[in-house]
């Protein structure tokens, strides 16, 4: 066959590739699209705070949101200067982001903390160090009652990210998150090859362009966002995520952890997971969600 | 309808659920099997090495593995102790395991990185600093040619995540990895709600029972273990996993990164994807796989 040209989108690729078909042949094909991987280094004042392995793209979103899901920011004024580190060319170029605190802002690196892995996080709002559900939701605010969602609406929630992920449909192999208001209209949405960045990158365009500003902010304010959608398993960290940024219903294709049931349990969020075909479980604050 | 009553196996636990159903109600159901998650604390003569969000079980191969692909042992004999803290009972216990290395091996931890989040390792084989392939592989010992192995061995290696994967059909949210010898049969298999934990199982099940030390060990010496078979995305962390463990072939249900596609290229693994219904991709070094 003879070799696909056309231009390709952002965070994918091409590859070579041989098939094994079921007839039992190994055979050269044409290069197959696959998602881009590569590490983004988030730096404070010039110290790294952590490495993410993202898909480039929307990396001011991403840095925005795992800063404030950390706790280390509270609203996009905390942010003094947010770029990328080098020149264009360069050997890394685009893989390292340096923030600058707002002025008057320290972030203090060593009480982030210094035993991080997996998905784990260590701040205001984490895991480090705690060993129960009461200790883990210790620092974390739970969200308010309400508002009412439409149960129609929840069931389609995760339509959405069927028509938002052009990459997964090219490559099999990105996760997809977005933030919709309570008639189910999209205000974010973006592609990952990691499930919790797709998440950050969310929230962090919640900050940028929906004037999300923490519980702890001085002037705290919600946005409009009223569904978190995932495309994978729920696990704790993103309940986590959910719940500092105040988005109160987390909706996911897939299933969730014993863990993050007790989380939403304890943080008011309503969780449904297995949305799909007109169906879905709540596990958790079923009072948010109407019949209709 | 009546409570399920039945004993639950080890991984998975059971939590209340409302269901929404295509006709437009929503009402109670009986409990749902859900997977557990719960943090390990990771501790080496008393300091937090990482913490994990894991699914409880088969703790000793995880920490066992997670230190060996971090490059911080190289063999069973580099372990002294490893043991839960605590007493049974307490609260928190099983979820702090205590490492004491072998006489004479100091595990630094200064060494390790303060650094480290996500899919994050950043020991010998890591991604720590590093912004290249070339980088990245500069300190993985590649793996040596061979063995062949039959592609139907490799198109069948998929199913047997299936059958040893029963909190998988009773959650839908665990991953699961095994190691295959090179006629298919099963040498170690886990289950976990983490991809990477997996992973660590299984290699760490390959050092306490079939032999495997490092290249860089003093007596080096590699396993039965020829496919490395995982349920979900490959990311670049697992084919690291797979070239410090010598495993020389990674096979996936699902999809690759650019990055991981690139890291099996260097590290010279065959790297199979969507390995299902006796079909599969090659993305590198196809030449030890071999029609039959």
């Amino acid at each position: 066959m003879s070799e696909d040209t056309r231009p390709l989108p952002p965070g994918v690729t091409r590859r070579p590739v041989v098939r094994y078909t079921r007839e039992g042949h190994l055979a050269p094909s044409e290069p197959d699209t696959v998602a881009i991987e590569e590490p983004l280094d988030i730096r404070i004042s010039g110290d790294t705070l952590a490495i993410t392995m993202r898909t480039p793209g929307a990396d001011r979103f991403l840095v925005t949101g795992f800063l404030f899901a950390e706790g280390l920011i509270h609203s996009a004024e905390d942010l003094g200067a947010l770029a990328h580190c080098g020149r264009p060319g360069e050997e890394g170029y685009g893989n390292i982001v340096e923030v600058t605190p707002a002025p008057g802002l320290v972030i203090d690196l060593e009480k982030v903390g210094a035993t991080k892995r997996g998905t784990l996080t260590t701040a205001s709002c984490g895991v480090c160090g705690r060993r129960s559900v009461d200790d883990l939701m210790a620092s974390c605010t739970p969200v308010p009652p309400g508002p009412a969602l439409a149960a129609s609406v929840l069931a389609r929630a995760t339509e959405h990210l069927r028509t938002l992920q052009p990459n997964f449909a090219r490559t099999g192999g990105v996760h997809a998150a977005a933030a919709l208001d309570e008639r189910g209209e999209v205000l974010a949405a973006f592609e990952d090859v990691g499930r919790h960045n797709a998440v950050d990158k969310v929230v962090g365009a919640l900050l940028l362009q929906h004037g999300l500003r923490s519980a702890r902010a001085s002037r705290p304010s919600t946005s409009r966002a009223t569904v978190l959608v995932v495309s994978g398993r729920v696990s704790f960290e993103i309940i986590q995520k959910a719940t500092v940024a105040r988005v109160p219903v987390v909706a996911s294709v897939s299933a969730a952890s014993a863990l993050a049931i007790d989380l939403a349990e304890r943080a008011g969020l309503t969780l449904a997971t297995f949305v799909r075909d007109g169906r879905f479980n709540l596990y958790t604050h079923p009072e948010r969600v109407r019949e209709g």
